[in-house]
């Protein structure tokens, strides 16, 4: 049975996907038909569900996949196939400590504080208090927001921690704030960048190279979706072609 | 200071990597010189140490990154650009309990066993006993073996867990094990695969369509590397042009 | 100076393209302004033309790409990146015969015919009335029509050539025709296909494996644009994924 | 019958290849055996010829895309992936004219005089003699050669051509030889650049857009391979993942 205030996800048979937080009256309406929140109360995830119309939904416990594609955005968000490389190369996860800026629409910031758990805490820059303010509301819907602290300001200033396991910079001059990062991190703490211009990205191995960085890594992340149809199995005719370049690098003290 | 029996990662300025777990007697003997592990007790990660030749290597701590990339491998292992990815699509975070089949080296389930945490469990089933062996010695080096459980066994005897939150099968005839899943998941699990071939995916997508089984996503991840030069910035030369398939879906009750 | 009835091709500073027969009289008519023709036929290719509104159109002679691209269509085409492979690959050049079917818009059979040049000949089958038609229209436009026979028929009655130099299928089943090809083309003439899935790509394989042919090839070509802006040079954000599986192979006499 | 002094290309069944210009003695020797130039020269193309130890050799006419694979190098060579959009982007056909710096080790080259026929005629300016040299070499074993004049000069001199259909830059600096182009080439002329960097491709862009030239386009090709068997059909484990951009504008006259 799901509790009340349960974030659920429901997918009809055309793949459209509704997400609600479900309260103990109301009900989902859609173009299929419209289910009762106390169907819903009454039944559990993985269970198939009929409008009123008898049009069926799959009841579905989101995935940090769904929760990261379903985040209200006014910005570009980072996608899961750049989420899950950032996870690995910046070391996240139980217990971590990271800062990133900027917050945007707070899609890098769920995964961030779906990984670190209830020992963690991510470390949230975001100068437009608009976009703060909507990450908030993506991480409270994911029942997240206790494990963020969210800053509303310029990382001009700096950063306010010490010690941190890692830090991710979504900003447009990243190179601007270099010098604030060894003050907030670990000495050999994993740092990560991401930039949507090969003329960023130049900018931003030139000052690497001033140190005391380690060698750099730069990558680009495609996914391929394939129709999945087994008698005409082929790739889809779109994709996404660009996100933005992976730089990753890692402070090192001087000697 | 970093204590006796530590994993460190020891990178030299040309780019050449060792690991070692650090004792508090021995050296580590590279063709640039050699290092005492007494220089490394005495130092802190993000340093920089000399060899006896005057040679600089970072002294780094591993990330989940650097932990999968140096599994002592016999089989292929499943890449960090595929894991990332698996992790968001497979919901793996603290305290989550994952099966995975086969073991193979034990890329996926040292990133698997980072990722849940203390309170999470991964179930690792693995038919061939060599490979069994060592995955276990890998996931010591990286002390996460605690956090898993290796069946030493083929899964066309079933799985012995009951409830798990998650399992991926990275096994030559998924289809043929479909039936044993419904047993050990809860209903609306998220499940993936592994699957070098199309003809594989084919048949796997069949299968799937006779359900109970969300509507499959396919997809492939590529990554593409940039020589980090800001004078001449561009793609590396060559690239891994495919590892596998991945399919994902979710078991669903029937009606 | 341009003479009547040539093709003519006007773009806009907006990058809208205009093709054209110019006649002595008439006028192109666009959201930009006015050209009459008679303007057309006073220029030169490579000049700036305005309209009664003052906006610029550049006058320029089609390349073979733009030919390809602005042929009518009633079916997918075949694209620049694939048809310049194909090229190379079936040895096309000027004086060759080369048959190809289905004909569809005619996007291959314009670049087809332009190469052969006037010594040479393609031999075009298409069974659906309608296409072929279009077909010719769009040679007709091209000024190549000249260079090709049509053949309103289907090919499961064979082809009505003999020792053509090269052969392309773009059709649903090739693997129905293999034994036509024999009788058509000459002893070791290269042999080429394009499948969109890749059960498709199986099966001919399958079939060609049974000889007599030359062990194939099968590749893809993906085409990466770039917004062309020195100060944020980046990738386009969407890219066509799939086209088709282009198969590659000879005939070869047994022994 | 194939005539003495044609070149051929003899493949095994293990796809070792090899190309010889037969005479009406001598032999070639392989590791799987040898073949006396008489076999092959009373042999026709697309037959199969034994060794004296009997292995299989298929016997074909080079098709243009095995001479450009099989150019002897000094040099990085443009891909036939490449080649085959370039023709199509600077209308390269027969009897048109055009030309290409630097010849490099002539693989364009090839492409080039292969398509324009008798009729046309490809100018190729190359700096460095022992280049221009090999490129003559290739084109004259392809026997294409009397379609290209080599010039063994610097192009900072200028071209020695006016009212070229086409022309195509292959060299380190094309920004430096922009005002050569208006002198050597018609009015409205297609013009293409092959450059390695992101850097390079971003100052071309800088100069192109001081006009006159039509807004360019930047792409970049990929060829992904696919294993031609039935029975496990994917894709290469690798891929060449980077040969150049390609840049496409052509010269607009100033109003």
């Amino acid at each position: 049975m799901i509790k009340p205030n349960t974030l659920v996800m429901l997918v009809s048979e055309k793949d459209k996907t509704y997400f609600r937080v479900v309260k103990e009256e109301g009900s989902l309406n859609t173009n299929e038909g419209m289910i009762e929140y106390r169907q819903i109360l009454e039944s559990n995830f993985g269970q198939q569900i009929s409008t009123h119309l008898g049009k069926t939904f799959y009841l579905l416990k989101p995935t940090l996949y769904d929760l990261v594609k379903s985040v209200k955005r006014k910005t570009q968000i980072i996608y899961p196939k750049e989420i899950g490389y950032i996870l690995l190369k910046l070391d996240i996860g139980p217990g971590k400590k990271v800062i990133e800026a900027g917050t945007g629409s707070g899609a890098l910031t769920t995964a961030l504080a779906f990984m670190v758990g209830e020992e963690g805490k991510v470390y949230s820059y975001e100068k437009r208090e608009n976009f703060s303010q909507l990450a908030q509301e993506n991480l409270k819907r994911a029942n997240l927001q206790h494990r963020v602290e969210f800053f509303n300001q310029d990382i001009a200033e700096g950063f306010l921690q010490q010690d941190v396991d890692a830090l991710f910079l979504d900003v447009r001059t990243p190179w601007d704030y270099l010098e604030h990062i060894f003050k907030a991190v670990k000495p050999g703490a994993p740092l990560g960048f991401l930039l949507p211009t090969t003329n960023q990205v130049i900018t931003l191995l030139t000052h690497l190279e001033n140190g005391p960085f380690y060698p750099p890594e730069v990558v680009e992340i495609l996914l391929r979706r394939y129709k999945p149809v087994p008698e005409r199995f082929r790739p889809q005719d779109q994709m996404v072609a660009h996100t933005g370049f992976l730089v990753f690098s890692r402070y090192i003290e001087k000697k």
